[in-house]
């Protein structure tokens, strides 16, 4: 489990724009339960070399976003008034599952936007707690700060929102969990020309195309396709793991894949 | 977060009943999210003050049984082939939220034995990777191993059941969440005459009924009803642990407070 130090400021400097991967992983994590892969085993006994599930939070100004709720901390990361707004992509439980203990205490009231998702998991929207859940509309824009926010499609098994961040020029686009991209989505972000775009990559090349996540051959097609100034790999496998040990050297100079606690300046 | 001893044994005795709790807690845990108590501050700092949802393994002979999930690290704790079963009271969040990361991995298959709760809690019953669901009925005995187990109702929010053991011929009842109990259960307990009752406990005393769960004078009339050799509170919120910081040396001898991590053998 990740550090956890309250509140920690990413960032000191205003005119910056910040993100930091407190979650890289898949559902199951990383390692795995059972699994004796060489990944797993290591990842067993260091802890630096663990994914929790999908969590990040964004810095700019005097403003803090969390951005899906996948590790299990976040009480001791965040306390009152300590957070702008939480975005969360969907509602499986891998990217919402940090909530569930975070929701109670605090008197602050944390405007959460989502997906328009009748479901919700377990009991969030019966109990919401903190949590002031407001709904998002596919392509309609809202600012949080000074920074615009434009929730975009994606493709998964549940109704599934990326963010596009623009702020003093930077460009922004947060695209997990997805496989492919639909194609409003794809025209949108051609028309916005992301400098960054931080993507779902589960899997390591398969022969065919993967199930609801990508794989580094549909990743490695979308970076040809919008050639973003960096593109960082996040929602990880172990499986990726273990073909990133013999094959990372292979990616281009433009991707990286981000380990949990790393944080990223822009 | 407690400790991550994997397969962790806890009795080497064959011939006795050992409970170990792994969390102690109510949903929001000690400490609370932004609270300034006496209670939260300490357990910021000191690890061994907290508390985590509730959730407790059995051993007996050969047999692991865990009963709930409310704590997050069940993957580093059990691993693959080590679980003889898991029980489920009910399916909020806090019971359950554990076994989110914990389902994805390994070859077993769990039989995972729960009420008939049609809802269950997020994707569990559609993506359930490991964990084989049986639904139990009130009072419909069933065996583990040697132990004869006897589900019976509790009075929550949501359909929960508590677990009467009996091995060896010592009566352990688990009866969390609840407050009060139902007069079939009440029936039944008078009947089975249990010498361990295990009781939620979520409250310090209360001017009037309090909902959901039991407050100190709820569990003192059960205690009194029942005259268990030992009763066990679970299900611990913050103001029950401040009040317990003065009072608990008022309690009977009979009645403990447990803490995370704490075993009792019988």
């Amino acid at each position: 489990m990740s550090s956890t130090e309250e509140n920690e400021s990413i960032a000191n400097v205003d005119a910056c724009f910040s993100i930091k991967f407190l979650g890289t992983g898949n559902a199951p994590g990383v390692p795995v339960r059972g699994c004796s892969c060489d990944v797993c085993i290591k990842a067993k006994v260091n802890k630096d070399l663990r994914r929790e599930s999908c969590c990040a939070v964004i810095e700019f100004a005097e403003h803090r976003i969390l951005l899906d709720a996948g590790v299990f901390d976040l009480k001791y990361r965040f306390s009152e008034n300590s957070l702008s707004a939480i975005l969360l992509t969907h509602f499986h439980p891998d990217h919402v599952q940090g909530l569930f203990p975070f929701r109670w205490g605090g008197n602050d009231r944390i405007d959460t936007y989502a997906p328009n998702d009748k479901e919700g998991c377990g009991d969030l929207y019966k109990n919401p707690g903190v949590l002031n859940f407001l709904t998002l509309t596919a392509f309609a824009h809202f600012y949080i700060g000074e920074v615009l926010i434009t929730p975009v499609p994606l493709a998964h098994s549940k109704i599934t929102l990326g963010f596009c961040f623009e702020h003093l020029n930077v460009k922004i686009a947060y695209l997990t969990d997805t496989v492919g991209l639909p194609k409003k989505t794809e025209a949108f972000l051609r028309y916005w020309e992301p400098d960054v775009m931080v993507i779902d990559c589960a899997f390591p090349p398969q022969k065919t195309r993967p199930r609801n996540h990508n794989d580094i051959n549909m990743v490695l097609t979308t970076y040809e396709e919008f050639k973003p100034k960096k593109m960082l790999l996040t929602h990880i496998g172990h499986q990726l793991d273990l073909w990133l040990n013999a094959h990372e050297q292979e990616l281009p100079d433009g991707i990286s894949v981000v380990r949990d606690n790393e944080t990223y300046i822009f």
